[in-house]
């Protein structure tokens, strides 16, 4: 058995959601070039919910902020060894929870590196589609209220995002929260979530959207290659590989697109 | 937000190989009763296969015993909160790795539970065919040479465990190791891999097993409802299912067979 010189580790903050989590490991390993067990990065996932709480109910009616418990996951995380820390949760990065647990590991942990999703999913998406383009956005109530991803795209001005209207918004939002059929309730997808969503994806390429934003971490649960034709950004996809290249770059497996 | 009185987080000891321990931490997920994010079991995940090593290797060619590893993760996902342990991996449930583990687990920390994949395993498969019933099992060639399976199944007399001949075992052993298709250094699962264990899985049903034991963490992977129409026991699941149940057994979804 041979050790690489250099140790370094990816820490996943889950828990927000536990899918989420799991699949966010899951994309790091699909997206490592690894033929034996052994070659693998090395990756410690927490997932402790209840000590985080719910992301959108903190930005649309205060509360605690996540922040913290965020905070307390990454240095459990750095405790383990990790070097570079994911947060695969569009809400969580949103301004007021994501700014406060930046700088708090900014002051404590300088050395460490804390990816910001929306920032290189934004990144991706201009070098993807280096002409000018039109790309749609679906995400929870909290995304679209705290413009997390018109933001990031302010420094690319040659990509257009068209977001859907509030009627939309409140059905995409149902399809993942709803407590009966929505996608953080249920596993498999409901075929009432994915119906929903479906619809709604098509709106957003009617308005001229060329591709789509999965801009909640549960929405690739649902929409993937296999359940609809459209062009997808999956940002913990993205997420997953700036993970590895900030960690061990030689072992970023090609893009398949 | 409400907390519950006591809280227990289960740990899994991953990275044997990475994607069973995402798999496994996807499967708890999915058979916990939780309507929202905070609902869902505290969990930690570590996998640092390189601090463990190849199991197969061990049992086959000696050197140093992975259960060392194992025990240190064990020590890292206790530290953490972990109050009931599971390694998603058949040939680590081997005596020689897990016994020593077993044994240093039980001196140093008496308290937490450490599930037997495989034991947990026999019992489900004795309780689901209450009638005498032949199974077969699909494995590495280090779960079948040491026996986990025969020797669990021996206190539920009425199943009966047949096991593929040696070129078979040498053919299942290659869809998962094999650099190039095996599961293990592909993501999706290859086709090679894929036509390999349909046919050796329907070679063990012609010599009369009713259902089959996905022996191997990476086998779910490949073999599922949709690929294959026999019936599958996945020790994955089982051991999911366990662990809820001996951290939170209210929290546990009835089973879907």
């Amino acid at each position: 058995m041979r050790y690489s010189v250099c140790m370094n580790a990816i820490g996943i903050i889950g828990g927000v959601g536990p899918m989420a989590g799991a699949d966010a490991a899951q994309k790091i390993f699909e997206n490592t070039n690894a033929a034996t067990d052994q070659e693998h990065i090395d990756l410690y996932l927490t997932s402790t919910p209840r000590s985080i709480g719910d992301r959108t109910k903190f930005l649309l009616e205060g509360g605690s902020n996540p922040a913290e418990g965020l905070y307390k996951n990454a240095l459990q995380l750095i405790g383990l060894g990790a070097s570079t820390l994911i947060v695969p949760c569009n809400t969580a990065h949103a301004p007021p929870i994501f700014d406060p647990l930046r700088k708090k590991l900014r002051d404590s942990h300088p050395d460490i590196t804390l990816l910001h999703m929306i920032e290189e999913t934004a990144k991706h998406i201009a070098k993807r589609f280096p002409e000018p383009t039109t790309i749609g956005l679906l995400a929870t109530k909290g995304t679209h209220a705290l413009k997390t991803y018109p933001n990031a795209l302010l420094a690319y001005p040659h990509i257009t995002l068209i977001e859907p209207d509030r009627e939309s918004r409140e059905r995409v939002h149902d399809a993942i929260y709803n407590q009966r059929y929505g996608i953080k309730a249920r596993a498999p997808v409901s075929r009432e979530a994915l119906t929903i969503l479906i619809e709604e994806a098509y709106k957003l390429h009617k308005q001229g959207a060329e591709a789509l934003i999965l801009g909640c971490t549960e929405l690739p649960l649902a929409l993937t290659r296999e359940t609809i034709s459209l062009p997808l950004i999956d940002p913990t996809v993205v997420l997953a590989r700036s993970a590895i290249l900030h960690t061990e770059p030689a072992k970023l497996k090609d893009e398949v697109e």
